[in-house]
């Protein structure tokens, strides 16, 4: 059995015995009465430590799995999920001004993003309730790993992406034996139609803010994180913000941590939105209620005017003592640039946004150039050739002449 | 110091001594005298045993550093490479009729191909031997490793491909900040040019077949699928054949690993290239000389009609005692689509074809269907979004409506 011991709500404090289709508070609403894992924390304290954890030959997420919302025995997708490299660029360090600064590349996971942590779960989950076919409505990276996830386990799965969803994360999709349903219209539209047709057909629900065990999937890079630098935890860790259950993921894994006493301290968190569609960064910075705000970036995985986990990020962002802060698509395509140039490391739009955000707090005193910080990347740029050629311009076209090159490379300084 | 005793021609069979711009053997010439670096097996032996590996905590390419031709205490790209999974996807297997069908996917590297073990070696060998700026001809996905990992260390490129590599190839390039020279022409067109500039310019040479060490990243695939599997040797692997370069790291990976007698066995080797670009194939089956064929294929990793390392792959098949077979190009786009249905991998044309050979084979009585067989899968689908989509169809496009949700699944027949 897992180790679950209730779910709470965020809004009333209610707690609930976890069981299948307890998803959101039933007095608060879906929309307000999101719910949180709480853990038997004394429990997991009694039976595992640091030794036993480090010395787990597991190297996926699945190291971490008491702190996970599913049965230990139950079947998982054979792929290799979590357990991402977090690298120490010297040249992208030199390049901020910040001493101490790593990239945790989540775009290294099996169909290349964070999302994957949380589709696992998910797919788990759905068989250990008896359910063959799962749904969910998302950007492109949500429903790409789950449909990877979900074809891995043998699931059927209906996925609903707003039409502008990029071409990289419709091909996984369509690979994957997704039913993919392209709705003509925003984020928003997408998931409506998807959450009243997980209604009528009974399917199983992966949309992440109403699934309250998704972001106990996404926890698991901050235990990573945590881990990785021996148990030292940073100052800093930036990540890219849509809907706000990644970052509230990202904190979720921190304070479960600090909770069982193998962290003694937790880190401030700098949440990133672009500023074409940044209705969490404007509530968090003008101090008021959010309101929906137009689609208007690049960065489509975090492109969503009405978020669906507003008040788990914004408590998250706040509890951590971090700020958070919009970026220009100019700002973005920048530091995928620079990102690549230095560091080999290559990021969608939304998957380096909290790296642009570093970008644009450098300098400004809010950090310290010695500070340790993460940054998150969320996703692998690959998923969006478009804008990264957008980036980074064109290749050199040339006839095979020698001739030709040795007069272009000295045209162009490069000989 | 590495571990390297001396570089024999595979011709003429004469042994160098390795040393900074001894590619290729100087009596038989760069097309037929490529080198072999032989190690100091016995030495390898007295210093590491299969015990001290499987107990080093490095989970990339570098826990085999006795067998690799750098010095230990050289400079590397910070990137993971290497250590990808070995999955073993029951869907698949079910689907192909083989019973115990594993993929390795080499997809997972840090810029989502095989060759990522080939240029960290060359990257690594380029700073030991004090160059600055390293030069490839590639039909992309050389190219773009070596960008990623030259930008990882600093080091500045160009990188000839020929007109027609993939966009997200060419995105990749651009994004690690390399010189990006497409050359109008064919693979051999790329590979004549680049071969001249780097003879004006003096940059290092990543080019695969001419530079022997690259070979030797690429054999880390063979000794890690060993050690996945328990140092129980499968009886087949199967890879895609292009230049020739990856099928004969393959095969130096194992033979290496038998020489200090960490194997009892060799596997077999399948080689498959596409029916409309098969030379190597052609060679092997009608049991005469290679010729240069045409470039007719989806799969632009193997496009290669004048294979740079022709002899290495064709020895390397029959001294295996294995086979090599062509496949068509929708063979290779079924193949991506059945492996990422039945298990949420996803595989570029090229990096799926040595499954679409397996498939083809399959049934035949060349492989029994309880052999252990490893496909390799070389390259992930992100590259090569264009192609996917044509494996895998549209996606169901519809306006944001319940009712036209309704009758669009009912039509087709998925309510």
């Amino acid at each position: 059995m897992n180790y679950i011991s209730s779910l709470r709500c965020i809004e009333c404090r209610t707690e609930y015995q976890a069981a299948p289709g307890v998803y959101t508070c039933p007095s608060c609403g879906p929309l307000q009465g999101i719910l949180d894992v709480v853990y038997d924390y004394q429990k997991i304290k009694e039976d595992y430590n640091v030794q036993t954890l480090e010395a787990s030959p597991d190297h996926s997420m699945f190291r971490y799995l008491p702190f996970l919302p599913v049965n230990p025995e139950s079947p998982r997708p054979h792929l290799r999920i979590g357990w991402t490299p977090l690298y120490r660029p010297s040249g992208l360090a030199r390049a901020f001004g910040f001493n101490n600064l790593y990239i945790k590349d989540d775009g290294q996971n099996p169909t290349a993003s964070l999302k994957d942590r949380a589709s696992a779960i998910a797919a788990i989950r759905a068989v250990e309730e008896g359910m063959t076919t799962i749904a969910c409505s998302s950007t492109g990276n949500a429903a790409s790993s789950l449909a990877g996830n979900a074809a891995a386990m043998g699931l059927t799965t209906f996925i609903f992406v707003p039409g502008r969803a990029p071409q990289g994360k419709i091909a996984q999709l369509l690979i994957f034996g997704a039913n993919v349903i392209s709705v003509q219209g925003s984020y928003n539209d997408a998931f409506r139609l998807s959450a009243e047709a997980i209604e009528r057909w009974g399917w199983y629900n992966r949309n992440a803010a109403i699934n309250p065990y998704l972001i106990e999937g996404k926890k698991t890079v901050s235990m990573e994180i945590a881990e990785q630098l021996h148990w030292k935890v940073p100052d800093w860790v930036a990540v890219s913000v849509g809907d706000g259950c990644t970052i509230a993921g990202v904190w979720k894994g921190f304070t479960d941590l600090y909770r069982v006493g193998w962290i003694d301290k937790l880190p401030k968190l700098l949440g990133v939105q672009s500023s074409g569609c940044s209705p969490l960064v404007d509530s968090f910075l003008e101090n008021r209620p959010w309101r929906p705000t137009g689609e208007n970036t690049i960065a489509d995985s975090i492109a969503v005017g009405v978020p669906r986990n507003p008040e788990k990020a914004l408590r998250a962002v706040r509890e951590s003592e971090g700020t958070m802060v919009a970026v220009s698509d100019q700002d973005i395509l920048d530091a995928m640039r620079l990102l690549g140039r230095t560091s080999g490391i290559f990021g969608e739009p939304a998957g380096v946004a909290g790296l642009a955000g570093l970008r644009y707090l450098a300098g400004n005193g809010v950090i310290g150039s010695d500070e340790t910080i993460v940054a998150i990347v969320t996703g692998n740029g690959l998923k969006d050739v478009h804008n990264a050629i957008a980036a980074a311009g064109e290749p050199i076209r040339i006839g095979p002449s020698m001739q030709l090159l040795v007069k272009e490379l000295s045209w162009r300084g490069l000989d």
